[in-house]
């Protein structure tokens, strides 16, 4: 298969790649590294991106930023970050890519456990992360030519402890090698419209 | 109780306005109709409602608009129409209103069955109600001086069928009044964080 995967350059990212990359032809798309590099914000530049690598069979997106505040220190223009970047970003690659897949090709998006499990500092997180695994429930039963559409849900990973881990006490690590499995299985399987919790 | 209810003109908030008015003094909100007019889309029009209102014990909210349609024709714009007025409108009433709210208060947010159960033209919807639901689930954890949030996730309502029915076809209609029994359990009871379902 040939597969695209967009932050592959980042800390999910480099294990989902060295999972897929056994079996299969792997794309990494950065926003300033891979082998190529797109703004999953921008519609314009991921219609360059994906005129320029042309079709494949599953599209992976390991990316998306949101703001961590407090509620009380939380405005709706901070709301909004996660709502433009990881939230519509990952939609807009949907609504973009989905045209470029082959028939029975995938699409993998990337939620994460805040959406049932929430922290302190997390409802952006919380809130995006819900919406993914919902519209990927719902855009699954919408997609032509047996597109597939998942998302993954990961617990914090191993490899972010150092810097998210004041933030997750309690929450048992994951390591991006077993996160990584989940990505293989929405690529490598069949099924659609699941949401993968990796805990 | 002195209870706040935006969209209470309508389907759902006419029903809870009823079981609520009961045993509370309510005051109703609507975009037109109602003892005060607001529109939640707009920070500044929910600062001059709660300026006139002044303090009280619940906020509810029973509105919210999105797109529905195709998952082929819909675009980064209109998915936006759902995520800057059901989403972003309930979370904006919630970030203003919290700060009239008396110690031990409570948020009812309005979602719905298509965060878990999608149908065709509702990708919009269900990525709003799961964004709905989680982000309950964590400003639960967040809201000081004792202040409750919780959401309320209503299958197709009843009176709603003559116009919703062709596209929630095999979906148990809710009476009206069956869900308004979910948002009193929200603000008469003494729960948090929770997302009620009503099928
Ligand atoms: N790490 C965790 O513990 C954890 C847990 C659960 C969920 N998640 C979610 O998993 C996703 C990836 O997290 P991560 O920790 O692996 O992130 P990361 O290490 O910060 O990597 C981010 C990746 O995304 C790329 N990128 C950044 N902005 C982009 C843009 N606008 N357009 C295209 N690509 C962009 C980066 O490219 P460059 O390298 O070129 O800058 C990089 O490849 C995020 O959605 C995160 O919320 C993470
Ligand atoms: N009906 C269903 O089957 C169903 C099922 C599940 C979930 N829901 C959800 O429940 C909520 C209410 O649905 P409904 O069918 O009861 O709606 P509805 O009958 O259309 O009533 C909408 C209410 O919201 C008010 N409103 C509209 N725009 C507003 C704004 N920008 N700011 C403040 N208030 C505004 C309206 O005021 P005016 O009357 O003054 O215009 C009215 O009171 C929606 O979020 C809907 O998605 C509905």
């Amino acid at each position: 298969m040939k597969i695209v995967i967009i932050g592959a350059t980042g800390t999910i990212g480099l294990a989902v790649q060295a999972e897929l990359a056994q079996r299969n032809e792997v794309i990494s798309v950065g926003r300033t590294r891979g082998d190529y590099q797109a703004d999953i914000t921008d519609v314009a530049s991921l219609q360059a991106l994906f005129a320029k690598i042309g079709r494949f069979d599953a599209l992976v997106a390991t990316t998306g930023a949101v703001h961590f505040g407090s509620l009380e220190e939380m405005t709706p223009e901070l709301y909004q970050i996660g709502l433009a970047d990881k939230l519509m970003g990952q939609v807009k690659l949907t609504l973009v890519g989905k045209d470029y897949l082959n028939d029975g090709g995938s699409i993998t998006l990337t939620s994460g456990v805040l959406s049932e499990d929430p922290i302190r500092f997390g409802s952006s997180a919380s809130m995006v992360n819900g919406a993914i695994d919902s519209f990927v429930r719902a855009a699954a039963i919408e997609l032509p030519r047996g597109l597939r559409i998942n998302s993954v849900s990961p617990g914090v990973i191993a490899e972010s402890m150092p810097s998210y881990g004041p933030y997750f006490r309690g929450f048992l690590p994951v390591p991006a090698t077993k996160a990584a499995l989940a990505y293989s299985k929405s690529v490598e399987g069949a099924q659609t419209g699941q949401v993968y919790r990796v805990s």
